[in-house]
């Protein structure tokens, strides 16, 4: 048996950012010649494997398959695409871990089939849509949703695509490759400070949070700063300054959920009136459905509150929402049992930000680890994690895919 | 003795209005063509009054006489100047009330001389620096700070007065003229809501506020809206909103004083963060120096205490600030005796903007006349006074200037 070697994955990082990156950091964004470059590494990588095998699906999704005694098998994934003046970590991590996971495994005998996958667009960079191969693999991505989305250059998603030898409408034939699929595995930075606050390496994550999000317009009237006595008001962006605090406060009130009001926009909007006007976003995230929507209905009848208060009117359009993603408890528990063997303690956490994980949690047992990001920063050139941390994930997702793997023969078995 | 004779002052307005209003409303902005026409119009009429002689002084100010036995004088003022799309009362009401008034008292024999003047310049519409001509004449323009002034065409502010035959350096000259002045009254739009609250139709001023305006800047630091959790957050914006609160929950448990948080900028600004900068403006308006400083100091000391509990920094920036200009406590108590007797109630209150009677406030006594404005409203068409308001208002400017006159004089003899 071959013994993982995390140090080989370190290195393996750093040659990619050498590769792709440029002063303001990585530059692997999907479908661009960066991109292909980092693939091209991944590549020759995965050709230096005996009985390795290498495969694109419909969708631009890199396959490598060390085949197993059944067809049946266990995937590890993650994303060599990157924002514009990315991180070194995010989605690299996941797939050069889990290459030295393969490099390791693929000599071994073994009942199941061990598969990698290095997920096509994953961030949506050039053209908003995230997901984009995992969900037509997952079978949620409508092709008619993005065939009209262009990059900043006016090029259109499909024709980005078809240089790719990607057609739009064949994607989600990638979804049959899943047929034997038993598990889902997948290794990301955090992106956010809590295994930093808690001074630990890694943790076992619980999901995928839901997202509810709404921009929310609060009217009443403008007038002059001086003219106007203090009772006779209607001054819309302090109905939304304290909505947006009510949202916050029932927020803090509850276990690890978020509200955030990030767009704030007012109208006059200069100095000698106080505002007619005044447009917040709240997004707000939560792991159980039922608490999402309860701080939902708590936030609309805060503000509806707030505004008749200040003789506003208040308003909610949704942007967007998605239901919260469990991971597989049993799974959550062999990554837990993972993270405790490498690190001596773990810690349970659920996502902030979407991974491609949630889209094969909807179609298969899936969980993730995740590894100390310090500062709780990503998607930008400072985006880091200690060396030693690194390796210990390395390490982590060897120990979770073999006890993966043995579960799921249990499982293929039964 | 001529009877002052409201409905022709309102006859002028409206004749004001046909000359030189557009449908988008009044467009007299000083300096220009529209402006001539409305002073040519003042100018024709003036004309018509015997023994009234009209002269401009060095700033452009247009100075209409009535000669006394006396050459002491008591001023009757306001100003033709609109802003671009402004309405047909700001400023116009004042002259043209004023007109009447000395056409009404120019045919008596007086001891004391009455003048009418046509500030040049109150809005400081198209070069940004109100009250000009009136700071000119009081003393208070500072040449080098209006030198470099320009329109929004490049046009420098000293070439547009000088096609209007006014020299900068010479408009502090105007000035001189004002050696044997005794009083100055003014009649003005509210512009404020007060009155029409009250259902009154005419209020005494009692001063200009002070203004304290400041830049207050909110510095936290900025993470992804699902990654951090809400007790690590460091927001910015959260920290913003909880001070604009307390700087108006301050200003509403004092007596008639105004705090307006008006422009608020957030960064990032976007929907999956929460904020990490946050600049808000504040506007601060108080009658009584000491309050308006009590106000600073409870809102630098709120902002700070706040700023520290959200976990954030917060600076201050002076952008602007004018002492608060009381008007003269004997010519309040005439203004006030002028209302009751034209609409048997009367009302005290401040003005949130600057008039020209604030620079007069500074040389001589002075006072204001308010009447009501529909909503509240100015410089806009939707600008509104009911006529028969209107009208009293012209009584209302007779009585206060006969009883000025009557005390102006005694001031003379003693």
């Amino acid at each position: 048996m071959a013994a993982v070697d995390p140090a080989r994955a370190v290195a393996g990082l750093r040659r990619i950012a050498e590769l792709t990156g440029s002063d303001d950091g990585a530059q692997r964004v999907a479908w661009t010649d960066t991109w292909i470059t980092a693939r091209e590494w991944l590549r020759s990588e995965l050709d230096g494997i005996a009985g390795v095998s290498v495969e694109t699906d419909e969708a631009g999704n890199t396959w490598a398959t060390a085949p197993g005694e059944s067809e049946r098998f266990v995937i590890v994934g993650g994303h060599l695409d990157s924002v514009p003046n990315g991180g070194w970590l995010d989605g690299t991590l996941d797939v050069v871990a889990g290459l030295e996971v393969l490099r390791a495994l693929a000599p071994e005998r073994r009942a199941l089939t061990l598969k990698l996958v290095d997920w096509a667009d994953e961030e949506g960079a050039r053209f908003g849509r995230s997901l984009l191969g995992s969900s037509a693999c997952s079978g949620t991505l409508d092709p008619e949703a993005v065939r009209g989305l262009t990059d900043r250059d006016g090029t259109a998603l499909p024709d980005a695509l078809a240089a790719h030898g990607v057609e739009l409408d064949r994607m989600s034939e990638s979804g049959a490759r899943l047929r034997d699929a038993i598990a889902y595995l997948e290794l990301h930075i955090e992106q956010g400070p809590v295994l930093e606050q808690l001074d630990l390496p890694l943790g076992a994550v619980l999901g995928t949070f839901g997202v509810q999000r709404h921009m929310v317009r609060f009217t009443g009237a403008h007038a002059h700063a001086g003219a106007s006595p203090m009772h006779l008001r209607r001054d819309a962006f302090l109905a939304a300054a304290r909505s947006a605090l009510a949202f916050r406060d029932d927020a803090a009130a509850r276990d690890d959920v978020r509200a955030t009001t990030g767009i704030v926009r007012v109208s006059p909007g200069i100095v000698t009136a106080f505002n007619g006007s005044c447009a917040v976003s709240l997004d707000q995230r939560a792991l159980q459905a039922d608490v999402l929507a309860d701080m939902l209905a708590s936030a609309k009848a805060n503000a509806a509150r707030i505004a008749a208060e200040e003789g506003c009117e208040v308003a909610w359009e949704r942007v967007w929402e998605i239901e919260p993603i469990l991971f597989d408890p049993t799974l959550v528990d062999l990554a837990d049992a993972a993270v405790n063997e490498v690190a001596a303690t773990s810690h349970r956490l659920p996502s902030g930000p979407l991974h491609d994980a949630a889209e094969m949690a909807r179609v298969m047992p899936t969980v993730m680890l995740f590894v100390k990001s310090l500062g709780g920063v990503s998607h930008t050139k400072e985006e880091d994690t200690p060396e030693a941390d690194l390796e210990l994930s390395v390490r982590a997702l060897y120990e979770l895919t073999r006890r993966t793997l043995a579960w799921a023969e249990e499982q293929a078995a039964s």
